[in-house]
């Protein structure tokens, strides 16, 4: 699978994705209202505004970009209404030819994990027939539980030629209590890394490995370090934008072929619409300021590389 | 939330939860069939056989216990229709009365975790109307991300009497990889035990606070440090059973009083028909053998106490 994204970010020339991380409070007056209209203040009525909006910045920006980057939380809150959108949201990027990362953070107990990798990333039995569940193509996993909670997705990796990104170093301003901390010298998310090396050896995909991290564009210094440290896995970079990180910060992300990262943007692009930078294209337009926001952010880190 | 869980426990003399995790492969046969037989070897025919499966069980066995932890991974595995499932069965449980503990590990930054927050535990706004997306009592919570990452569960807990447990020492043979390391000389898991008891403090409830641990009972060494450690804290205690803990490796988790823990148990109650012991009842008989097998482990936990 890793081959295939990098594939796409060669082809587009973007090392981004885009995050499909909709709040309500995003999605423009106009789409809520006839939402609303439709389906009442209701949690269909919500789903579906966000679907709307959805499409709208995907169509406005999937000939620009390799891979898009759903938030399941986001439509879990909304129950099953919200879930449903996350599924036709997938199912639509795939139309478009999109990588589709699944940001869940999921991960637990060996057979429990295992049960996430099938309906996530993988296929599930039932009498004799095979489904996949959500389908996306990778998946970000959170390591505390240790090997045994991630090799399930691992093997669905390799099995199924899909891709991970498993938490190393998040990009949240609290992520150093735990993931800083030294052992035998070293911070905590230095030994994750050795384990996320590790992992990744059983599905080499080319120069990279299925198996790749989470190393946040908010601490520059860390993931110059963890760059070094994970010559051949892959990173996915949050932090970008909104949360503070800027392409200079998160160029030691990048190995000096230009490949080894995926930065994401979530609100920067998709509620680009707000910003004072994109308001000559107003709400009704909103697709069109995401579009210039990605051809924007695109430059911004093509710059530094 | 926890002085409700304790006040039932009390009541039904049983510090355990019901783990309704199936797997297909856990349901008897008939209901399969019968499922397939209406719905097709489809998602939903898995779903409806897990949800009729789940519901005998609930039947036999609501009036023994107090709580019940439904495992989430379960129902994702069959995307949608799985939820809904997980959805009727979380409904089905309050309309018994029984307090419901949502095993899904959730954890991510700041504003994605209250997302999940909202999602689970508590409402979302959907313009002049609130709605609970899936609405359990009690959630559990990774807390790799750090406090950020924690808080928006803990003001749920304060703002609509819900409750949480927060993993510290998970029960699977490879927790200990990060969770054991040392840290200034200490444990990660009694660094994050020192976070949960940091986070419990803003959501009292009586002697406890809603902010409780998971500690799994296959490591009792490190269960009476943290038992000793974390006081005013209630445990979730998983592993007991089919994961090899004893009533004798979990008495620790216990305060004095015999108040401190709740022992969950699921594919030793749920598929308890397949045991030898219950051999008895049979597959057609199987809601009985949960049943019966509640009734032994509420005997076995007591019986060290």
């Amino acid at each position: 699978m890793i081959s295939q994204l990098i594939e796409k970010i060669k082809k587009t020339n973007a090392p981004i994705c885009v995050g499909l991380d909709p709040m309500l409070s995003y999605v423009p007056e106009h789409v809520v209202k006839k939402s609303f209209d439709t389906y009442g203040e209701t949690l269909k009525g919500a789903a579906e505004a966000i679907w709307e909006f959805n499409k709208e910045i995907i169509d406005h920006t999937w000939d620009l970009i390799p891979a898009v980057k759903p938030q399941i939380a986001m439509y879990e809150q909304f129950g099953i209404e919200g879930l449903i959108v996350y599924k036709k949201t997938v199912d639509y990027c795939h139309e478009k030819g999109l990588i589709v990362i699944g940001d869940a953070k999921r991960g637990d107990i060996g057979s429990t994990s295992a049960a996430y990798a099938a309906g996530h990333l993988g296929k599930v039995q039932v009498g004799s027939n095979v489904f996949s569940g959500f389908d996306v193509d990778m998946l970000t996993v959170n390591p505390y539980l240790g090997t045994d909670g991630v090799k399930p997705f691992v093997d669905v990796c390799s099995s199924d030629d899909k891709g991970l990104f498993v938490l190393v170093k998040t990009s949240n301003p609290s992520s150093g209590e735990f993931q800083d901390r030294l052992i035998d010298g070293r911070p905590l998310y230095e030994w994750v890394a050795e384990k996320v090396m590790e992992w990744g050896e059983s599905s080499m995909d080319g120069a990279y490995s299925n198996v790749g991290a989470v190393v946040g564009a908010t601490y520059p210094e860390m993931s110059k370090i963890l760059r070094r440290l994970m010559p051949h896995t892959y990173f996915l970079v949050p932090g970008y934008g909104a949360q503070g990180g800027t392409a200079e910060d998160l160029k030691h992300c990048f190995n000096e072929d230009g490949l080894g990262a995926i930065v994401n943007s979530s609100r920067g692009i998709i509620a680009a619409y707000k910003q004072e930078k994109y308001k000559q294209f107003g709400p009704e337009q909103f697709g069109g300021a995401s579009r210039q926001a990605v051809v924007d952010m695109v430059n911004d880190i093509n710059s530094v590389l």
